[in-house]
């Protein structure tokens, strides 16, 4: 058995002990009574530890070292290259930081889950200075191995490739048109009335929609299912897609779009490459790619006037309100793109939230270089709330720096995710636009094409490529941040 | 860190991959799309590698060694028992026969599947002869490790302790009364007239039944929940037991009665002591006791007039048959306790089940030990049958020696636990009943002093105490079977 080849029989194992932490995990959210919980967790931090021992195995530098002399095919380079990164991210922190992170963001997020409802900054300031002064260190252990800047180095482990230098440029544009284009379509959306569909809304008819769009959609049940846990999400195995919701008896639009985004990051899964299963490269590409096919599906295929023209019916069938004017396509259109600046960033509309995320962005990038303090940020949050949204949340932590969960435990450099992947599904979507009649394939209620596309040149590139040779080859240019602006422009006003 | 407590730590570990297998061979059976099942089956079998590393662990050797002599308590020893028990178990076969018994096993066993739809002994026989030469090999190994008979030695696995000895001495006794009861109780029950509950029952009654009658039996949500399988099992860990059952729309009784045994083991599984979690001593005795648990439940418990009183109002009320005579309590207890001489053991009641668990017995112990061939079966079988229940199988394969699954894949000596779960179970209910009166109680509806009884006689005492002592500290006595006499007479005369 070759080096490399010695080095796939190790990661597979890696993967399938990785399999039943996803299927437990799953389980935990979605099935567990409340009593198991205690031994459940123990069993699950059990794995984690042998799972970092199995990533960590002191036998792989020299496997590695050998394999790299090796003649591999482009693909198998490619493989080696994501085993070698992986090893990489998981060797270079001393276990004594990792362990004094994990108990730092343990406590921090868990007190933060009251001083968010109290209001009480001075508190979660004081746990949160712990917190980023590890993550400070981290950055720095991995600035060093990588040669990135502190901050990069950890954008890299959700983005790879991506860089404060792209960002910045990238951000800089959208701040340049954004807030005046949030104020045309708001002027825009003044004059037009649009019904609120009233509930209560049955949580099984709710669950059937569900699964007829999830069908729409080509989500496969053969290989996932769908079920309920408080925070959805969309987990599993690509062979066994494990898709969560929660459904809201007052407004059946939030379960209906929550389900329609996990589809998204499902279909990516479902379509990674049978030949790469179990391997690093055969996983999805990126936070960013991930996000961008769950976004690709959400808003830009399902907000659109033609998609919603085949849900529409269904749902009138299903909640019996085929004379009720709230659910005609076009109210439930307008319904599901309104525009208005606010604070939360998770119930943001698509124009809005790439407000809330450069403002995070740019606090957490000089956070981690060490150019402000944890004292800075609510006064920056205000500042910047007001100049991009027009929002003021002086002295309203709650519902300003206090409202994610992300800093608690200490996860810096993985916000730009969501924008990069609103970004990448509008660059996809002009992609497609060019080959095939985007509208009328849904009018016809023909997304076959779309889904084909979305497999050749996403899902099953897997990360076999970057994530900029990916979109190159799938779009012709590196990320360019205008189809997105354009996206909004031709949508909203 | 004392020797004892590094085996505790390392016993510890073990539990907690095999806690992530219990839920994920749990999902396979209940929860996953088919689909799924290549990648989940790669997953379980790389689990079972690394959980029997663990349990092979070089390093245990030298800790049993010294630990012995440490200074332990009477239970720390009992649990040091246990521990070396499972390690010298799973030390001392070699790998190759292992790997040679799984592979016989499952070619043996898939190939059943048909060949016993076919009625093929022939083909059958070629595969399990292989599959016995190995059970043999094992035997042979066993034995010379324990100073056990061959086939004692594969006893002991599932009941440790128990061998032909006394088995033989209780069979004989079952032998010389049960044919000619037999033909007492059906002559009684000619004349009785029983009417058959008509369906069809819908499957989310039954499901609200079935959960009604888990919380009148202390089942505990908290650490459980019941849902459907194609073979009804409870699964799982003490603190999150997974009970599955298959619902039937012609008859109701099936998945309640089901329901209600598998009850019994998870009520055992739930009353483990705290204190010994995760340890080898604090697990289920053996095979027998914990069959005696389900028994008591479904058996003794149950099929009583008195728990049939309990039962048949919310039967009634879910059906919405509270006028159908064949749902009144002494109907559904007539139906429930008919007695019937016939082929199939799964299907048999209490009181044939144990001729078909001696003819069992009886055949597989001399093909252990080396005394008939696989090409006796089918005779020995029609014989058995014959002299035992007066049901001839010559010809019938099908029906008579290729029903059953167990030793297909080589496990020999684990049907005798199903009879001495009943006996148990008989002998903990006569106990009970000098204690307390038992029916009164059940008329009650108080239950609980009888689960309190087997709370702190059987299922706080896990594997503490070796099975003779478990019996004779609950009962007074060596498992008596005279008690499981005394009740079939007492309910069917």
């Amino acid at each position: 058995m070759s080096n490399y080849q010695q080095l796939e029989k190790h990661f597979k194992k890696l993967s399938r002990f990785n399999h039943l932490g996803a299927i437990c995990g799953w389980d935990q959210a979605s099935m567990m009574p409340e009593g198991g919980n205690d031994a459940r967790s123990a069993a699950m931090a059990e794995l984690a530890v042998y799972t970092h021992q199995l990533l960590t195995d002191p036998k792989l530098q020299a496997l590695f070292t050998q394999a790299e002399s090796e003649s591999l095919s482009t693909e198998q380079q490619a493989s080696l290259r994501e085993m070698k990164n992986r090893w990489q991210q998981a060797t270079v922190l001393p276990e004594d930081l990792v362990e004094a992170q994990s108990k730092a963001g343990s406590v921090c997020e868990h007190a933060w889950r009251n001083q968010r409802k109290d209001n009480n900054w001075a508190d979660f300031q004081t746990n949160l200075e712990k917190v980023v002064e590890l993550s400070r260190q981290e950055a720095q252990i991995r600035s060093e191995a990588t040669g990135l800047s502190r901050y990069n180095a950890l954008v890299d482990l959700y983005e790879p490739g991506m860089t404060t230098d792209k960002l910045d440029v990238i951000f800089a544009d959208v701040k340049s048109w954004l807030p005046d284009l949030i104020q045309q379509i708001q002027k825009k959306q003044q004059s037009e009335s649009v019904l609120t569909p009233q509930g209560p809304f049955a949580i099984d008819k709710q669950k059937e929609l569900s699964v007829e769009m999830m069908k729409l959609l080509g989500f496969d049940f053969n290989h996932g299912r769908l079920d309920v846990s408080i925070h959805p999400f969309c987990g599993g195995v690509p062979t066994d897609v494990r898709m969560t919701t929660r459904y809201d008896e007052v407004d059946f639009t939030s379960a209906l779009m929550g389900v329609i985004h996990e589809t998204g990051h499902a279909r990516y899964e479902q379509g990674l490459p049978k030949e790469w299963a179990e391997l690093p490269a055969g996983e999805a590409r990126s936070m960013g790619i991930h996000e961008s096919q769950s976004l690709l599906f959400e808003m830009q295929l399902s907000r659109s006037l033609e998609f919603i023209n085949l849900l529409a019916p269904t749902a009138q069938a299903l909640f019996n309100r085929e004379d009720d004017p709230a659910f005609t396509a076009e109210n439930i259109t307008l319904f599901n793109t309104r525009v208005k600046p606010a604070f939360i960033r998770v119930d943001a509309d698509e124009v809005t939230y790439p407000a809330h995320i450069i403002l995070r962005y740019e606090i957490e990038r000089d956070l981690i270089e060490g150019k402000i303090e944890v004292a800075d940020i609510p006064s920056l949050w205000n500042q910047k709330m007001t100049e991009y949204l027009g929002v003021n949340t002086e002295g309203n932590y709650t519902d300003g720096c206090m409202q994610d969960i992300h800093w608690t435990d200490g996860s810096f450099g993985y916000f730009p995710s969501y924008t990069l992947g609103a970004m990448y599904a509008a660059q996809f979507m002009a992609t497609m636009r060019k080959e095939m009649d985007v509208e009328q394939l849904i009018s016809d209620n023909n997304l076959t094409p779309i889904f084909t596309w979305l497999e050749a040149n996403i899902w099953s590139k897997a990360s076999t490529l970057t994530t900029d040779e990916l979109v190159i080859r799938a779009t012709g240019e590196s990320l360019n941040p205008s189809y997105f602006k354009e996206h909004l422009i031709s949508r909203y006003l």
